[in-house]
């Protein structure tokens, strides 16, 4: 995927001028890369225009040019001497609400150089993008937020450089994907009426800019891609995702699905794309439970529960003593206690089936998880009746989102041909959990397929071919986006999801239900 | 020729954004010039997008936008209320390598607001282009050299503005014409090897920048449009001076000639272009005779002699007592010397006509202008046959260069609808005078037009239309360049023109020789 199909750096030989063949140093070499490049219209900077001449004598001709394009135009953005040891790069940035992830990549070679995260400073001011806005609503606190990120960029490139022997003048292009709120504070942009009725970001293609008009310290001519919007709630971050999983590409439909807070997706082929964006609850994103927690050591991330025995099984994350349960951790428990009858198909917990798992305090029952002896706590882990009503509600979400925006398009889950699930939500799910619960439609396991990082790897792509980024607007420019109305029609839907797996159980032929839980049927 | 054919000033009223209309801010102000403008690209800086949410709701979503055009790609320049009291304004340059002339125009009336001039203030480094890139050969005298006319111009452009009652903010685009090197040099351009062998500059098209690139203190988004050259000898004055003159619009055939140390000449019409440039001498510029100068008051810019009564009537500028004489007056004179028999047809002087008016000085004929008596400076103004030998050879170069490039293109001058003649001296030459002594060709006096600073002229189109932008590409682009070779054809016809008015009498039917001076034949 890394390797360049067409690379933004070319390597052109010029004739030498004579008296009959006198066009400007500046000229010549446009000329040559207009030839090459097959375009009518490249754009030089004056800062080339001023150290052309003695460098293309110095070299004979020969010269190295590193390029990027906007729109109808392609920009010249540096030029070396032709024979060269030292690298170009670019820096793919995943502009993340919590976390920012840098990737350095060769331009030349299209290898990954090296990579690097750090968590989004702007945290310090709010921990989600509502709060920053609210922060960002006096000019200068929005200039405030977006040095925060600038700097802790600055200081994280240079790092990043230093580790792979390149100094951050060699890198010339950038490339930026974020939601549409991280983006425009990224760019110090007025963010405020993204939030307010009718929701309307500043903009929605930023195009290229200057790194230096950003504040970013790396070649002082270099550029930055910032990926384009579709609006306040379908960020650049989802271009790239679609622009990675290549579904505009393909004959057959797929479907892109990006879960955090909101629920992102896209369905569509190589001739249409239609996107909608809702609320999936928080259920799915760590913070649900009183030990729900995004993943990290001791963290549990896969349950099993015998049947027979009634011997659980967890597997933490670097084999740790238990500390807490993630959002896919939440969906494998889910399944678990519903296919070994412990849940009931409205999720409400079976006494008999739970045994001395399950407790009552404060006349809310709670199921335990991780009893406090071995717990990392040494207290126990526990699930609470409210905690599963609420994944409920969030995977009722998330089916219903499917299921709005396949029938709007007039298809059936059957006719998705892969089902892509990007992010860290994607890298941990268990399809088969997701399925036993009802979160995602009963298709083949082998449809699934996690795309992790896929707004990195899309941001990365930008760097690395010369096509992608000529798709990046038309991906942009295909999508149409579908408003979700809450309506009846939605309410109904999701009332029906609100059962495990649904209401209508022909939906789920894969999921086995435990006998005892059929009773309402 | 001032009113803006189509303004780069364009007022939009937006459409207000609601649920089902949630495109961006800069989007939506970009796709409602898109369809204004007829064009699918419009590029926007940074520092517009910032500030445009608060802008587009104070105005109630009407706006009034400031655009320039960089090749395929519209740039929005300024965006203000678009109820505004402010005039919008652009300024005009011509880069003389010893005058510097700004006009500053309304950009939504195309009317003229003011002018001024100034003088280069690179003439202390040195007089002439060739002194200037001799100086300039260190990069850090490149620097100061471009720093010497930048700010020069910023203090000029701060009092026109002040006394049009306008602020340098209030000025968006800049449209500057200048010979090669002084487009260079204000450019900060390595300007070394436009002198030497081959000739090349550092760059044939310079295109748009912006102004705070250059040191230029006007509007912070501000852009300024650099005319094109064809080469190290046929700037973007001549590009502009075409522009304005309109032969590239034409169906019959027209030339434009431009005399200063060079003669440029362009021949042409819409269908093809061809331009050359030579040495004329510097007989035509002033500095020739030991009295010679450019126009100012008491320079002898007329001169009539009554063959009859040997009367002579002078005619200074500002009627103030003579001082001197100017290029244009040296043709009147040579003129009225030889068609009342003062000088035969090789241009020497005769004794019997000149009579007493003529003195032997150091082995040298001079003839008595203005005796002292009658001078401002109270010593006799003479002109000596050296001077008189130097504007034959002149005026030799300047009609062998007409004829080669008519007869390179296979016209004869009677093909010529019209004969543009620019630049001051265009201002001050009679053609009537220019004829008599063989300098240009004998065609109708109504053939002839004096278009005063085309160079100005052009720039300033360039700012009041959108179609003259795209013209100066077309025009250079069209331009075939004829590289002078003097060679013995040349020379032939050189040797030919030295004679008054020329060695073939016919050619010029209109020009009474005395009798006395036919001899020759």
């Amino acid at each position: 995927m890394n390797q360049p199909t067409h690379s933004w750096v070319k390597t052109v030989q010029l004739t030498q001028p004579t008296l009959a063949n006198n066009t400007a140093d500046v000229d010549r070499l446009i000329d040559a890369l207009k030839s090459d490049l097959n375009t009518n219209h490249i754009r030089i900077d004056l800062d080339l225009m001023r150290t052309l001449p003695a460098l293309v004598r110095q070299s004979e001709y020969h010269l190295r040019c590193i390029l990027f394009k906007d729109g109808p135009q392609w920009l010249l953005v540096g030029i070396t001497a032709g024979r060269n040891d030292r690298a170009v790069a670019g820096i793919a940035l995943d502009l993340g609400t919590s976390r920012v992830v840098l990737r350095l990549v060769d331009l030349t070679t299209g290898s990954v150089l090296g990579e690097t995260a750090m968590d989004n400073p702007q945290i310090a001011v709010g921990p989600d993008v509502l709060a920053r806005i609210h922060y960002a609503d006096r000019s200068d606190r929005r200039t405030e937020l977006q040095q925060l990120i600038i700097d802790d960029l600055n200081t994280h490139i240079e790092q990043l450089c230093r580790s792979c022997k390149l100094a951050p003048t060699d890198v010339y292009l950038i490339s930026a994907a974020g939601n549409t709120t991280m983006t425009h504070l990224f760019m110090g942009l007025e963010s405020r009426f993204i939030i307010r009725e009718p929701y309307i970001p500043t903009v929605n293609r930023p195009g290229i800019q200057k790194t230096r008009d950003l504040g970013l310290t790396v070649h002082p001519n270099a550029r930055v891609l910032i990926f384009p919007n579709i609006g306040s709630y379908f960020g650049g971050d989802l271009i790239a995702g679609i622009l990675f999983s290549g579904i505009h590409r393909q004959e057959e439909t797929g479907i892109l699905v990006d879960v955090g807070t909101n629920a992102e997706v896209v369905v569509g082929n190589h001739d249409w794309l239609m996107a909608c964006a809702g609320a999936a609850g928080p259920a799915l994103e760590g913070g649900v439970s009183r030990m729900g927690m995004t993943a990290g050591p001791g963290v549990i991330e896969r349950i099993r529960i015998d049947s027979e025995t009634g011997r659980w099984d967890l597997d933490t994350i670097a084999d740790q003593p238990p500390r807490g349960i993630c959002g896919s951790g939440m969906i494998d428990l889910a399944a678990q206690l519903f296919v070994t009858g412990m849940l009931d198909i409205r999720g409400k917990f079976v006494q008999s089936a739970c045994a001395d798992r399950l407790e009552k305090k404060n006349q809310l029952y709670r199921l335990v998880v991780v009893p406090a002896s071995r717990s990392a706590s040494n207290q126990a882990l526990t699930i609470s009746q409210a905690d599963i009503d609420s994944l409920i509600r969030s995977k009722a979400a998330m089916y219903t989102i499917l299921e709005t925006i396949t029938s709007h398009v007039g298809i059936t889950f059957n006719d998705l041909s892969t089902f892509y699930v990007a992010g860290t939500f994607g890298a941990f799910i268990d399809p088969a959990a997701a399925i036993a619960i009802g979160m995602i439609p009963d298709l083949p396991l082998s449809t699934y397929r996690s795309i992790g990082n896929s707004s990195l790897e899309g941001a990365t792509m930008a760097l690395l071919s010369i096509d992608a980024i000529d798709e990046i607007d038309w991906i942009r420019d295909r999508i149409t986006y579908l408003e979700l109305n809450v309506n009846q029609d939605f309410m109904n839907r999701f009332s029906a999801a609100k059962f495990l797996p649904h209401t209508d159980h022909s939906r789920f032929p894969s999921v086995m239900i435990p006998e005892h839980n059929a009773v309402r049927e």
